[in-house]
């Protein structure tokens, strides 16, 4: 049986001989100390904490799932102490806030962290990325009384935390919530109402839970700019490092879902519970879209990571299993039958899956590198642009990726045949697994929309612009490059589609509004197959590059150049019906009344 | 919560008003009886015991599944009445050899009848579908004694019958099978060997339990051609209509699978069982194969069942569900928001699925049609024609049907986001029960190598050359229809470039035998949107009829042709992008050596 194995080797030909993250982090003095060999180190001790912790309770942390007991949740067998393990390893705080105990780690590293964890253990993963994205909204908007007393034990593990937006009546549209703050004479509040869906809710990993929930104030107006972000602790801090009295939160229920069923999915319900404002009153959103950049990154990493631990056990059933003969004569005459990895459709399939996985994760990559630099970089300007470019592709990526994560899981498990269905090769777990990030985090619909609306039809900030002038550079800076025509050719044709199809749905949105939800989503594929294009031809260069270098990796090298062609012959054409599907419009769609549904 | 009901009005819409079932059953002596009265009637019976029976245990069977205790399988509750109603309701038998008990119905009404069934409860519907393939086999091929002794009690519900193919080392490569036959002097044999993913091979809805062995004689050759065909009782019939004495059959397993998860999956061990001969000595394949036409397409119809029963799902929370508003403002301004299907993106999902389901029901109901003039006609130039056809659009319905199918359950999941991946709303299990029938009965993969090698580039029986001279008849004959217009001239570009792409594959694959694999799945879909659009052209040429007899039901006519032209300007593109995908051949395949992946 295949177990998960971090697949550091790709992820050091993107990080060091893609990106070339070394001399990036040198440029600003918040990363200057991150070299080469410091990333080598972590990857590897990432790598091993997902191998031997986190995917040996995969399976049976998906058999047992999380149990409801009476208010409280207990988490699978095995989860408390790798838990444990996890927090002392300081892989909560990786990122983190240095001065309030966090690592300060890059966003380049933490994605390929998350990418591992992910893959090695979704459910698990899921509680300290939580906790992660909860310090981030704490670090950048909390007063400083509050990031002293909770980021600590936050980044320690100690303590996690949640995020609590939804409501039974509310999911996208956050305007419409109910839960209620009552403003305190201490300047506190109370917080009453029920979230639904709170991932992490509660559990039995630390002894406390820090809840960030969004509210109502009495007097706040209507729709969304009238909610406003506080923090809610399960118990109140006692003053000296400790739990003190219970603070009016406790859960009513845990969801039974398709997957992820070691991670607890909690409705919690708040009683005139004590919370304390995060940012400023009404501005609540926006303090958690601040964050929205980073965790919705993180879920499309989820996607990425079982996508990789999908094609893992894939490609050794493929290699290994033996079933019918090559149709040019057999490979293994001297077997009874020739392994399935001589069969077209096969490699097909496992190519698919390889092909978006590598650029998936360039991609990430890519992204992580502007929130770097929108983070970390000195020059004002440069953070600017970075915080553009993050705001373009966010929607995109975590759309992306986790798309095309569960049809490359689906894919991986028909590999298998009949033994992808059943348990035992873990490919139909990873199939429900992946299933959630198309849909929490804001559903990929709604990343679409995000992409085509915000960022495309209504941005005045030349957002895609200024991605397509970084990528006609590339283009311009290779023209010269004979070995890199076969790569920037394609690469050109597909981004002169997209912008042409951009200025037409420009044009007719502004006719009928209609229009950007008709095409939403064929225009986030369509963007995602320009993307996959530029950085596989990147990716192209690279290996090149390795190639000249004459190193004992030319077989490795060799396979990036083949998975890209495949990419560009076989996946790239989808540019052209999605063009299509774009300019057949919206008419269409809003034909039909709604009772002819 | 919405539960299924069966789509009486679509079904009957393509039945009479598409096919005109009844003037086609009248040129037939063995089906002149079935007026369009009887199958109304028929239709609602089935959707009787589908709403009424099978639907309310789909769920709890999911939830409590099958237990093995001890070499038995127990069915989840509720399923032994189930199951006894309706083998009382005859329906077991409905398209039974009326000589030995059955209803000798045509496949036209099977076919909807089976829809019903696996939309309702895919997990039980399981049981007497593969009872019925069993009996399809032992009517073709089994002797006179064997017929009388068997079929009565399979076609009553009283035994049951299974089919026993795959062994752990060879699922899609039969020719490599290990389970053996020794003759006896009787005439017998005695069956040794494991038969694994044998659904419905042990359970507690019935007295007896009849396999379909596939085994190898002593003295057969090596592969494929070596292979026989044995029925083989649990328990040995007694001489007076009873059950005898247990002959060696025992059941050492089940699967815990994804989903179907009230349908047994089970290993069957036969220790020296005595079996029968059913047709010739190693032509067990070929027995197999007769009957695999029908239950290929009886596996398409749980991917339309499951695609049916999802969207009246997500149609109906479509409707319900309020979050955001239209683009175009409010069109429920009293409340706080609109319906989530003013939203263009999910009126994209809830359409393409709808388009799907229609086109894939028009679609099977013509291939039935087909096999009901292979079988009935007395002209047997009329019945080889259609047998021509059946064979071609087989593997497409099948693949086809469960592959949109799948996606399709998907997408409608997506449409009731968060609330989707939780089990209440039921789309959960339907995604998991339809994603089972992309794999058994062949993968589509297999389906997909069989069209394109076997049923286009070997074919000499002009296959594909039949079915476009009917289509381009039928644009033809529509030539001079204005309002067809708009639904013929696409089809007329998408055949075109199906025929265009099938000569350069015939090309190419001469010179290079792995074209074939390379290109057979992207060439499925290919034929798919063709064959839809065909089909699609059909149904509106009987909507524009319907709306012209300025009957009440022009709302429903109008909605056809509206779902029509959703399908031309926004699915049918696909066949584009197709086209390239196939174009990009073999050679990015087969690049990378077999350690390279």
């Amino acid at each position: 049986m295949t177990t998960y194995k971090a697949p550091i080797r790709d992820m050091r030909f993107i990080l060091h001989e893609v990106m070339g993250a070394e001399a990036l982090f040198a440029t600003m003095p918040g990363t200057a100390e991150v070299t080469a060999d410091l990333m080598d180190a972590i990857l590897e001790s990432a790598a091993a904490i997902a191998e031997e912790v986190l995917a040996p309770l995969n399976r049976s942390g998906d058999e047992e799932g999380c149990r409801f007991d009476n208010g409280h949740v207990i988490t699978p067998k095995g989860f408390i102490e790798a838990y444990r393990a996890f927090a002392e390893g300081g892989w909560i705080g990786l990122s983190g806030d240095v001065e309030h105990g966090g690592q300060g780690m890059p966003k380049m590293l933490a994605v390929l962290f998350e990418e591992m964890i992910m893959g090695a253990n979704s459910s698990f993963a899921l509680y300290p990325i939580l906790s992660a994205g909860a310090t981030l909204a704490i670090a950048r908007h909390a007063t400083p009384e509050l990031k002293a007393l909770y980021l600590p034990k936050l980044y320690s593990g100690e303590w996690s935390g949640t995020m609590c937006l939804t409501e039974s009546h509310a999911g996208t549209d956050l305007g419409i919530i109910k839960t209620r703050a009552l403003p305190q004479s201490d300047g506190s509040y109370l917080i009453s109402g029920t979230k639904i869906f709170i991932t992490g809710g509660e559990h039995d990993l630390t002894r406390n839970i820090i809840h960030l929930v969004l509210a109502k104030l009495p007097d706040s107006p209507p729709g969304p700019k009238g909610i406003s972000l506080f923090l809610v602790p399960r118990e109140l801090p006692d003053g000296q490092g400790g739990v003190g009295r219970a603070n009016g939160v406790s859960c009513g229920s845990i969801e039974h879902k398709m997957g992820i069923k070691a991670s607890a999915t909690c409705v919690i319900n708040f009683d005139g519970a004590r919370g304390y404002l995060v940012g400023e009153v009404n501005k609540g959103l926006s303090c958690m879209f601040t964050m929205m950049n980073y965790e919705r990154l993180s879920i499309g990493l989820q996607g990425l990571g079982l996508s990789e631990s999908s094609y893992q056990i894939a490609a050794a059933y493929a290699r290994d299993r033996i079933q019918g003969r090559a149709a040019n004569g057999p490979v293994n005459p001297q077997s009874a039958a020739d392994p399935i990895i001589v069969h077209p459709d096969v490699r097909r399939m496992l190519l698919t899956v390889r092909a978006n996985i590598e650029a998936g994760r360039a991609l990430a990559l890519y992204v992580a590198s502007q929130l770097d630099l929108a983070h970390f970089h000195e020059d004002s300007s440069v953070r600017a642009d970075a915080a553009k470019r993050v705001a373009l592709l966010t929607p995109v990526a975590k759309a992306a990726f986790s798309d095309r994560g569960f049809e490359d899981c689906v894919l991986a498990q028909q590999v298998l045949g009949g033994h992808g269905y059943v348990r035992e090769w873990g490919l139909e777990q990873n199939v429900r697994d992946a299933r959630i990030a198309q849909i929490y985090e804001g559903t990929n619909g709604i990343q679409a929309l995000d992409l085509a609306g915000r960022k495309i039809v209504r941005d005045s900030d030349g957002l895609l612009e200024g991605l397509a002038d970084e990528i006609s550079a590339f283009i311009k800076e290779q023209s010269s490059q004979a070995r890199m025509q076969e790569f920037v050719v394609p690469l050109t044709v597909a981004l002169d589609a997209l912008l042409d199809v951009t200025r037409w749905l420009k044009e007719v949105s502004a006719r009928e509004p209609d229009e950007v939800g008709a095409a939403s989503v064929p225009y986030l594929r369509l963007m995602t197959l320009v993307l996959y294009s530029y950085v596989w031809a990147r990716m192209a260069k690279a290996a090149l590059a390795g190639l000249q270098t004459g190193s004992s990796d030319s077989r490795y090298y060799d396979a990036k150049l083949k998975t890209g062609r495949f990419f560009l012959a076989r996946i790239l054409p989808g540019y052209k019906s999605l063009v299509e599907e774009i300019r057949g419009g919206s008419a269409v769609l809003m034909a039909l009344e709604a009772d002819q549904f």
